[in-house]
């Protein structure tokens, strides 16, 4: 019996004063005024959010669990300073912690990050470690806190070094994620997200990072970007790069979510990206909402275009379940302890 | 007999003196020293590094001829001032007219722009009207020409309307190309020009471009960037921005090349993506230079790719030869005064 478990899902839907409270937070700000009170939501408030939506439609569809985020849209490390930042990542993930005490069984937590473009990583490290305290699987690492412009060092920069190390002693991945876009020019999930993803991985081409840090490991979300559909492009720039082949240089660290809304893509993905890294998911409820007139499916459906592959049982099996508890061993700790 | 037309080629080997000028060009700008004179260069010179590398290549794949424009990496508009931007292009189109001059039936000449930052487009109308006057059949239009920042208005901004009037008036089309980045974060041939492609074609869904010009026409090179991997997801975004089915929106006007190197990439491309909307392409001598070790062959032949395409003899002839026709009108007339 194969557990499914959604390696990608955001909070798209918490409660309105959740959000009302934030563009307090901007206003307070921008007018130099002291941050207001979070309010008070209630369970039932969270639980109301939570049936109608993300977990309706797990059901419907019949998967498990969701490794469940701040929604990533929101994150926007562009506002504010870095204080505004914390105190924004705090209350998301503490929100995310009563999603999942509320449903541990369906809720697995990761953590968003207090980035901010003008600051080190020390702030992220903190979170970090009091997140993973709160039984947090992993976190979301945004590789452009400016929203939009390309500014950050690449993920090979020694910048983010103090980071990964923190998470390798924690032993949690990252899902490389990008926020809200603040450039007219880019589209935050059609344009931003999906050129991010491949920014992202071309970086790891270029650089030696996992020589530095064997363990660690990154989710590229929304199928890899790119990247499967010009795997031969990649392989052959590794090679003009004098790279070692991809499947020693960055394919035992990184990973793709299967984030891919046809069925062309998603036999794509399955084709030419090794079984061991590829992990369901589907960014429900998300980027897409409708519904393909094609199929009279969901477009973010993406466990029927995985359950349609011509593959084994045993790979759909480490697609649903197993490749995910490898990449968050702490997600498998807590299923084992209960008994799952 | 079909003509095989590959749609995306750039002069990436033009004599060594050509470089060098450049590096004088720049080296006078930065010293406010007048500009050097451009060098003398014999047609020996130019046939050599031609039949050495394209033309050897064309034969050797069973290609007949290339859409052939200057070496899109070293545009580098981000350079220098409008002036320098200016006499970099002349120089760059001249070559390449020379080129198609000394082989007319292989060469057919693109032309690149004199964009910069801060320029509007008064100076690349004026250049696109003097290539055409040389015989050019369409030109590349750099959506970033910041160099990697995506700076610049979205592609349906108002910003580019009296360039798009220009083109619509000459019946000449577009190729959207980035150039070589100074954004150390974006490899320029493995980052930044798939990230640009997939960023140009999501400002095309989210504007109404092609209602105020129905008969522009772009190609989004790369294989469309991300885009035909995404399929799912763009037919998704443009049904959630409450715009037509993609069809009707963009598709009458954007055309993708084959420059996806490898068959699995191809397949998905031919599979989606309307066959009228595709043009044969290799960016050969280009990104990719090596040999695939799981083929033999090299990576940038796409011509073997849509050789085994499982698709009708009429299809491929469309993407060999009649797309290209039909989206390059002056090369249409061109072929047709030469009886092909």
């Amino acid at each position: 019996m194969t557990l499914i478990i959604d390696c990608h899902g955001h909070y798209t839907t918490a409660p309105p004063a959740h959000d009302a409270w934030r563009q307090e937070q901007k206003a307070a700000f921008k007018a130099g005024a002291p941050v207001p009170a979070y309010p008070a939501l209630s369970d039932d408030e969270i639980r109301d959010t939570l049936e109608a939506n993300q977990i309706r439609l797990l059901k419907e569809r019949g998967a498990d669990m969701t490794i469940f985020s701040p929604r990533a849209s929101a994150m926007a490390p562009h506002i504010g300073d870095e204080s505004v930042a914390l105190q924004w990542a705090r209350v998301n993930n503490d929100l995310i912690a009563r999603c999942a005490a509320l449903y541990p069984d369906i809720f697995a937590p990761v953590c968003m990050l207090p980035q901010s473009p003008a600051a080190d990583m020390q702030g992220s490290i903190a979170e970090l470690q009091r997140c993973v305290d709160m039984g947090f699987i992993g976190c979301n690492l945004n590789p452009d806190p400016g929203g939009g412009h390309f500014k950050s060092p690449p993920l090979t920069d020694r910048f983010w070094y103090p980071f990964y190390e923190k998470m390798v002693a924690l032993d949690v991945p990252a899902m490389i994620h990008v926020s809200g876009s603040c450039n007219p020019g880019l589209h935050a999930t059609g344009a931003y997200y999906i050129a991010a993803d491949t920014i992202a991985f071309m970086q790891l081409i270029e650089g030696d990072l996992f020589k530095d840090f064997p363990t660690l490991r990154f989710i590229i979300p929304h199928g890899g970007g790119a990247v499967p559909y010009h795997w031969g492009r990649y392989r052959g720039l590794a090679d003009m790069l004098k790279k070692p082949d991809l499947a020693g240089h960055v394919m035992n660290n990184v990973f793709f979510d299967t984030c891919v809304y046809h069925q062309p893509g998603i036999n794509l993905l399955a084709d030419v990206i090794a079984n061991k890294n590829i992990l369901f998911g589907s960014e429900m409820v998300g980027a897409v909402r409708g519904i393909d007139p094609t199929t009279g499916h969901y477009f973010d459906d993406t466990k029927r275009y995985v359950d349609a592959l011509n593959i084994t049982p045993d790979a759909k099996h480490m697609i649903f379940e197993g490749n995910a508890r490898r990449v968050f061993p702490r997600l498998d700790a807590q299923l084992k302890a209960r008994g799952q």
